[in-house]
C-alpha cells in the first residue's frame, strides 16, 4: 500500500477549534486492524435520549455495517447510544462473515458500555473483500472505555482517516431562546489509494434536543444540498454513512427551528467541501452554479454532468478556459437545455451566450482567472427558475498515480 | 495544439483492404481549414436512388451540421446524394453563423455536383466555438470534383481524422441469392488533444439495395449494440454522426435479409472497437460481458457503469485485479443487483461469488492475467436473462497528458 506523504494543497491551515458537545464522549485506540503506528478505532458514546438520524450510500452492494445501521435508524430511542468506527478494513463484500463481524462488535460494545445493542452503530472503512479482524477491535474495548473524553473529537477525526491527507472538522453555534446550541462534526473521505473506492464517513453531534423523525427529515433534505452535491470521480462508495446525533443536553428543543437548521447545513456543507478539498490528486477546488434551469432537479443534473466530466476536470487541471467542454457536458446531461439560450461564466467573466462565444470575451482574461486555486463556473440555462450548486475538484496525474500506479 | 506522434499501441497492424462499393466515389483535398500539410476535406458522391440512414448525437448542444443532417434523413430519396466532411473545425456552438456555414457549403456542393441540396449531408469535426471558414472548403470544390475515385476510401478515412492516431476502416461481403453484396465503412474518433471533445464520425457504404425506412430501423437497432456500447471517457460529443448509404448498385435487394444485417453489424462493431482502440491514452482494450441481469437494458447500465468508472479504468491501467471496484460500480449503477448473487470473472478466472471472494481465487493468477493487452471482465448478476457487452479502454497518464497538459 502506498503512503501519502503530501497534504492536499487545498487543505485548511489547521484543524478547527471545535466546541465540546454535552452528552458525547470520544475515545480512540490503536487496534492494528490494518495500519500500524496510528489510531484506527474510535468509539463515541451518547447520553440517554439522544436522537440519531442517518443517511447512507444507495449502493446495491453496500457493506454489512451500513445494512446494520439502516436497520437500526428510527428504532427505539431510549437509553444511551454508541458509534464505533474502524479504519483499514471496510467489511464490504465479505458475505455472511461480514454480518457476523458486525454482530460480534456491536454485542461486545453493548456489553462493555451498557448501550443497548439496537443503539450501537458501526462503520468500517478501508480495504474491501477481506474479513474484518473484529477480535482486534473487541480486545481494545476495555482500553477505549478507560479513555473517554468530551474533548477528543479531533482524535476521533484522525482515527477514521484512511488515505485522507488531513482530518476534517466543522462546527457552528446558534442562539435559541437565549441559550447557545452547539453543532460539531467530523468527516473522512476521498483519499483512496488502491485497493479502495472512495469512502465517506461523517458524524455530526449537537446538544440540541430534536425529535428523531424531525431530525431525519432535516438531515435527508440537507444531505441533498450538501454531501449529495459533491463529487470527486463519480464513483459511489459501498460504505458512505452520515450519522447525526442530537443529545438534547442543552435543554433547548430545536425541532423545527430554522436558525438551527441553517447552522447544521453550514456544518454539513463545510465538511462536504473539505472532502472535495482532499479529493485524490486535487489541485483546484471548483464550484459550479447552475441557474435558469427548468427545475432544481434539472439544475443538479447539469451541475453534476459538468462536475463529473473528465474533459472538464482535465481542462481545469490544465488551467484551460475550455468552455466548449462545459457546453458539451450540458448537452450530454439529459436535462433540458437550449443551445441558444444558455450563458456561461468563468468567475465574473462572461464567456458564452446566445449559442456562441460572447463578443466581449477575451481568452487571456479567462486564462488568467483559471490560474486561481478556487474557481467558479456559472451556467444559466435561460429556461426557468431551477438552480443548484455542486462542488468538485480537478482530474490530475495525481489521481492516476494514486489509483493506477500502485498495486493493492 | 499538441501533436500526437505515437500511434496507439492497440492499433491494427495496417489499414484493411476495403472493397470498392459500386455507386460511391470519393475525393479528398487539403483545404487548410485548420491543419496544414494534410488532407482535411472529403467528399463522397452517391448514385441516384441511394438510401441514406443516419444516427446522431443526442446532445442538446449539437452542432449545426448535425441538425441539418437530422432534418434531411428520411426525406426525398430521388437523385444522387453527397457527403462532405471537414476536419479541424467542428462548427459547433457557433450560433446562427454555424447554420449559415452549413447552408453555404451544402448549396455550393449541390451546384458543383448536381446533387439536390436536400440530399447533401455534411459533418464537421475539430475545434468548437470558432466560425467555420467555409470559403476555404467551397473554393476547393472544383479540385474535389476532378479527383473522384471509387478506390479512395482510405484517403477519405485519413482526411476526417483529427487527433486519431490511425485511420479506421472495416468491411464485409455477403452472398445473397448468388450475388456478392459488399459493405465498407470508415470512422474517426477518440483522439482528442485540446481543445475538443470526443467526436465520432462514421460513414458506411453498401451496394445492397435497401428501402430507406428499413435501413434506418436496422441502423438504429444495431447502433444500440455497437457504437452505443463503447465509451472512452463518458463524455458525449456534440457532433457524433453515423451515415449509412445503400447505393443498390449490386441489384440485390437486402431489405430484411438477416445475413446482410449480421454482416453490417460486424462492420459496425469492428469500427466501434477501433474507436476504443484509439481511445486517448489507451494501453488496454477491455470487453465487459454482463449476463444474468433483470433485463438487457439493466445489463447495459451495469456494463457502462463499470466501463465508465475512473476507479475501474485506473485499476486496469495499473494491471491491478481490483474486483472490489467492479463490485462498487455494479452497486452504484442504479440497475438491479444482489450482492450475494453476483459473480465476477477476469478472463476465465472466477474472482468473486456469493457475496465474497471465491475460495479458489488466487490473486497471482488474476495479476498475471491483467498484464495482457486485451482483457475481458465478465459479470453474472444471477437475476434473469438480460445480457449486454460493452467495450472500453483504460484511463492512464496519457489521457491526462492529452487533455490537461496542453492549452488549446
Amino acid at each position: 500500500m502506498a503512503t501519502i506523504t503530501k497534504v492536499s494543497p487545498l487543505a485548511p491551515a489547521a484543524f478547527p477549534d471545535l466546541p465540546a458537545i454535552d452528552g458525547v464522549r470520544f475515545a480512540t485506540v490503536e487496534a492494528g486492524v490494518r495500519y500500524q503506528g496510528r489510531t484506527d478505532v474510535m468509539l463515541a458514546v451518547l447520553d440517554p435520549g439522544t436522537s440519531v438520524a442517518g443517511v447512507f450510500t444507495r449502493s446495491k452492494t453496500r457493506a454489512a455495517p451500513v445494512l446494520d445501521c439502516q436497520a437500526k435508524i428510527g428504532g427505539p430511542s431510549e437509553g444511551p447510544a454508541a458509534i464505533l468506527v474502524n479504519s483499514g478494513n471496510a467489511n464490504a463484500f465479505t458475505g455472511h462473515y461480514g454480518q457476523t463481524s458486525v454482530a460480534e462488535v456491536t454485542q461486545a460494545v453493548s456489553k462493555a458500555t451498557g448501550v443497548p445493542v439496537e443503539r450501537v452503530f458501526t462503520s468500517s472503512t478501508g480495504v474491501i473483500g477481506e474479513p474484518l479482524p473484529h477480535d482486534r477491535i473487541i480486545t481494545q474495548l476495555e482500553v477505549l472505555k478507560s479513555g473517554f473524553s468530551r474533548h477528543a473529537i479531533e482524535d476521533a477525526a484522525r482515527a477514521i482517516m484512511t488515505t485522507d491527507t488531513f482530518p476534517k472538522g466543522a462546527s457552528a453555534q446558534v442562539e435559541i431562546e437565549g441559550k447557545t446550541v452547539s453543532i460539531a462534526g467530523i468527516a473522512k473521505g476521498s483519499g483512496m489509494i488502491a485497493p479502495d473506492m472512495a469512502t465517506m464517513l461523517v458524524y455530526i453531534f449537537t446538544d440540541a434536543q430534536v425529535d428523531q423523525s424531525a431530525l431525519q427529515t432535516m438531515l435527508s433534505a440537507q444531505t441533498d444540498r450538501t454531501f449529495n452535491c459533491i463529487t470527486v470521480d463519480s464513483d459511489t462508495s459501498t460504505s458512505d454513512t452520515l450519522l447525526l446525533c442530537a443529545t438534547g443536553a442543552s435543554g433547548v428543543d430545536a425541532t423545527g427551528n430554522s436558525a438551527f437548521a441553517e447552522a447544521l447545513e453550514r456544518v454539513m456543507l463545510d465538511l462536504a467541501q473539505q472532502v472535495v478539498r482532499d479529493g485524490e490528486g486535487a489541485t483546484k477546488f471548483l464550484e459550479i452554479c447552475v441557474t435558469g434551469a427548468a427545475s432544481d432537479a434539472d439544475a443538479k443534473v447539469h451541475g453534476l454532468a459538468i462536475a463529473n466530466s473528465p474533459l472538464v476536470k482535465t481542462a481545469i487541471a490544465g488551467e484551460d478556459p475550455n468552455w466548449g467542454r462545459v457546453v458539451m457536458a450540458i448537452g450530454k446531461s439529459g436535462a433540458a437545455a437550449d443551445r441558444d439560450l444558455l450563458s456561461i461564466r468563468f468567475g465574473d467573466i462572461l464567456v458564452a451566450e446566445k449559442g456562441w462565444v460572447s463578443p466581449e470575451y477575451r481568452e487571456e482574461d479567462a486564462a488568467a482567472y483559471m490560474k486561481g486555486q478556487d474557481l467558479v463556473i456559472s451556467v444559466d440555462l435561460g429556461l426557468g427558475d431551477g438552480s443548484a450548486t455542486v462542488w468538485t475538484c480537478d482530474l490530475t496525474h495525481g489521481y492516476i498515480q494514486i489509483n493506477a500506479d500502485y498495486r493493492s
